[in-house]
């Protein structure tokens, strides 16, 4: 537990959440700020700062729980589609510094989570150099 | 495996990809149009379309790859942050119709990924219907 976190200050009740799934390892809540009706946070109960930081089995519990999420998303509220979004570190989007896993709803009209995914990239990329760094490190 | 898809033909070798990782299960290879470079995708090589509809145990072997491949991003290619991204169906995105995690190494700059998660739902939003619905679903 870290004593500032705010989502492990949800964990120990000391902060109000629309809490909609609770095991020994996952906490499930809707997002303070939903981009769609519906969208939830799903993080493990112990702190851990990034999902690449979270040992394995804890980081299945969290991801299992995601993906019963998104499938009651559909089922009971709706929704046409899901995004699953992890954002690691806050280069990459993330505000709250605990690994939490976004299950945002999609209704097929335009809602506030928008994603743009642009290639501009073209002719810049060593294609096998990249490929040669990856695997060096697996 | 499905005759016409083109992840399906990338595991059997028919189309060409700049393959990073493969295991008996599991196969990931560098996004055709990258956002970032080392933008990478992990799939099962067996033919499911979405995460929210593949088995258990086939899913955490995808996701393990995707957080191994997370992790060398920042140890090998300097990332500073990386988002994982699973788009299910059209409505969220999904161009591919094979469960795909996409594994975006992000750089502290301006890439191709633009993602932006805007609140324009308060006041229109029921919580504890919502809560209910998840709830009765789960």
């Amino acid at each position: 537990m870290n004593n500032d976190c705010v989502f492990c200050k949800i964990v120990r009740r000391e902060i109000p959440a629309a809490i909609v799934y609770e095991d020994d390892f996952v906490l499930a809540f809707l997002d303070i700020a939903p981009t769609a009706p519906g969208h939830t946070l799903v993080i493990p109960k112990v702190h851990h700062e990034t999902f690449l930081g979270t040992p394995r089995n804890l980081m299945h519990n969290v991801v299992d729980v995601a993906q019963r999420i998104g499938q009651v998303q559909i089922k009971t509220l709706g929704a046409q589609g899901v995004n699953i979004l992890i954002n690691n570190y806050p280069p990459a989007g993330q505000s709250v510094p605990h690994f939490h896993i976004h299950v945002i709803p999609r209704y097929g009209k335009k809602d506030g989570f928008q994603l743009e995914m642009i290639t501009h990239l073209d002719g810049k990329l060593n294609l096998p150099a990249v490929v040669e760094k990856i695997k060096s490190g697996l």
